[in-house]
């Protein structure tokens, strides 16, 4: 069972939930356009289905909506920012603005944020490079889902990598992605739907192979791009541990086992070497290496040459990374955006706790 | 077959090979310890094994071995650099040390480079960041041999990534990778003992699974990291494809298939939309961050926590990126680098062709 909702109403209702959370004006617009950005995208885990999510971390204390963030160390190309406990919704596109700042001074601007919570879609942050011509790159630590090659215990996040890239007639080329061979959010789909994962994505408690999509709550594991040892997860673990050591111990945030739960009734680990979560986004201006429209030209050769790759059988064509999303963008604002019956409920019960008004269309 | 040849000796032929093909003093030494460097740390594919290669590209007239390296365009915190058709082996140390200057300056250095050729082991161009407590990163396109997530044509070369950051009393993390789920390197091994591919590595010429290790002779192909679009194979496309972008693309070296071949004997394309291979490079200062040291500690208990993860049944431990490399570096200073015999074959027909001293201890 889903319910469809114009952009519009999720948008008025989830910007309302943000206010009666103590956000100002601006930070609730710029939450709510970022979570909503994960269900226009078809990114549907990032998105609403968050939302009482946050809520319960503001709960627990966990979430200052009235952050005072700020940056609290800095070069020409690069600056560390300090979320002071905000919405990682927040606290992301601020980060990302220092860095694009910087790029138009100095070529690249670069910036590692400790003391925050989750960012919704890292490719969101990127994209807003896209406007200014210049790459954007976004990346972020998350609670530890993931077992290293060889290892049983979760020791690291989904850590997702996001690569904005300008074209010039064709999309951008927009990579987001989790360091893992699936995201948490496609076993959590499985879950829903009582179905089985196929075989390489998670292991039981002992490392064995399963095809459990509820094997976590068994204290399996995800596991990193590739795998296994032979088809090349120490290749996956070791772009997650990078994405970790980028966000948070540049940053000075909490990393590897010990980054913050998302879940607000998961106890905060006892020992934290940091603050909060961790994020690195970087900036840089395509014409502090050649000149944008060039590139663009370029950039438009290299998506149709692509496009027009040989494809096998059973297949119609190769993608370019953020054809999905877009089309599914243009999809969604048209025809609206539909939302499973779990979480359709899990807001009625915000509308009604806060008194928020639940009027959609 | 293998014979052992001490470092010295196998330094003294490369060095006199790059002197016989017209390097200077500083670019053959230079050629010789990033060539050797994969040797050394147990890369043997990357190492005199492509010695004989690098000179029939000479031969053929594609590699200058007197280049005039430039930068042709720059900001504070980038450059593109013009490589002359150089080797790749001078070429990429010189454009990683433009990157630091600039991180020095500015934080940050990033450095693109056109026009250039294969340079080795990536990460032996990121590992040079780390004596100045600064992270380094690495990557280059190459020829063709990999084909997209639902595609059978070779569109992307194997296009390693490299990042090297430092820490204090524990030895530095180096991911060093190829964005596919094996290197060739790894193939041609099992070519030359005659044995299978696992499943998962390469596809036949429809898109078919194979495990003929010999597969890529008959138009097949190697695959993205990920293997098939199940187990995450848009991503490892994805990152193949950001590689070639910020290696080629930003620079105006060739790109995606129409990245130059390796093997002299195969005819350039026909159209090429950029001159030559491209590299990409970073540098960032650690203390453009946070101050060295307090990273540096957290490096070490970042590092200590990871080799202390549990391991799986059959498992003696926990690697850090890095590990294997040092630890056979250890091992091959001390008794020597075992070479195949084929590749001493090749060797010693150079020293016979031109005339250089085979006194191999």
């Amino acid at each position: 069972m889903e319910t469809v909702f114009k952009y519009d109403d999720l948008y008025r209702f989830t910007y309302a939930v943000f206010k009666y959370m103590g956000c100002d004006d601006e930070h609730a617009a710029t939450a709510t356009s970022v979570l909503l950005s994960a269900d226009v995208r078809g990114i549907d885990s990032h998105g609403v289905a968050r939302l009482s999510g946050y809520v319960r971390l503001w709960e627990a204390g966990r979430i200052n909506t009235v952050p005072k963030i700020q940056v609290t160390h800095q070069t020409p190309s690069t600056a560390v920012v300090d979320g002071d406990a905000g919405l990682g919704l927040v606290v992301a596109p601020y980060a990302m603005s220092i860095a694009m700042e910087k790029a138009d001074k100095v070529g690249t601007g670069w910036v590692s944020v400790r003391n925050s919570n989750h960012f919704g879609i890292a490719g969101y942050h990127a994209m807003m490079a896209l406007k200014n011509d210049m790459i954007g790159i976004a990346m972020t630590n998350a609670s530890a889902l993931v077992a290293p090659t060889f290892s049983i215990e979760r020791m690291l996040g989904t850590n997702p990598i996001a690569v904005a890239i300008p074209a010039g007639e064709q999309p951008a080329f927009v990579a987001d992605f989790a360091t893992t061979t699936a995201a948490n959010g496609k076993l959590e789909i499985l879950q829903r739907e009582n179905k089985n994962a196929p075989p390489g994505w998670v292991q039981d408690k002992n490392g064995n192979v399963s095809i459990n999509a509820n094997e976590l709550k068994n204290g399996g594991a995800l596991l990193p791009l590739g795998t296994d040892r032979e088809h090349g997860s120490h290749k996956g673990y070791a772009l997650g541990s990078i994405v970790d050591i980028f966000s948070a111990v540049l940053s000075g945030a909490s990393y590897g086992p010990w980054a913050p739960p998302f879940p607000a009734y998961v106890p905060m680990p006892e020992m934290m070497p940091g603050k909060g979560l961790g994020h690195f986004f970087g900036a840089m201006r395509i014409d502090a290496f050649r000149p944008a429209e060039e590139f663009k030209e370029h950039m438009d050769k290299w998506i149709e040459r692509f496009r027009d790759a040989k494809v096998g059988a059973g297949h119609d064509k190769v993608l370019i990374p953020g054809d999905p999303e877009r089309e599914m963008e243009a999809i969604r604002m048209k025809d609206g955006i539909p939302v499973v019956e779990s979480v359709v409920n899990e807001l009625k019960m915000l509308a009604a706790k806060f008194g928020v008004d639940w009027n959609m269309g």
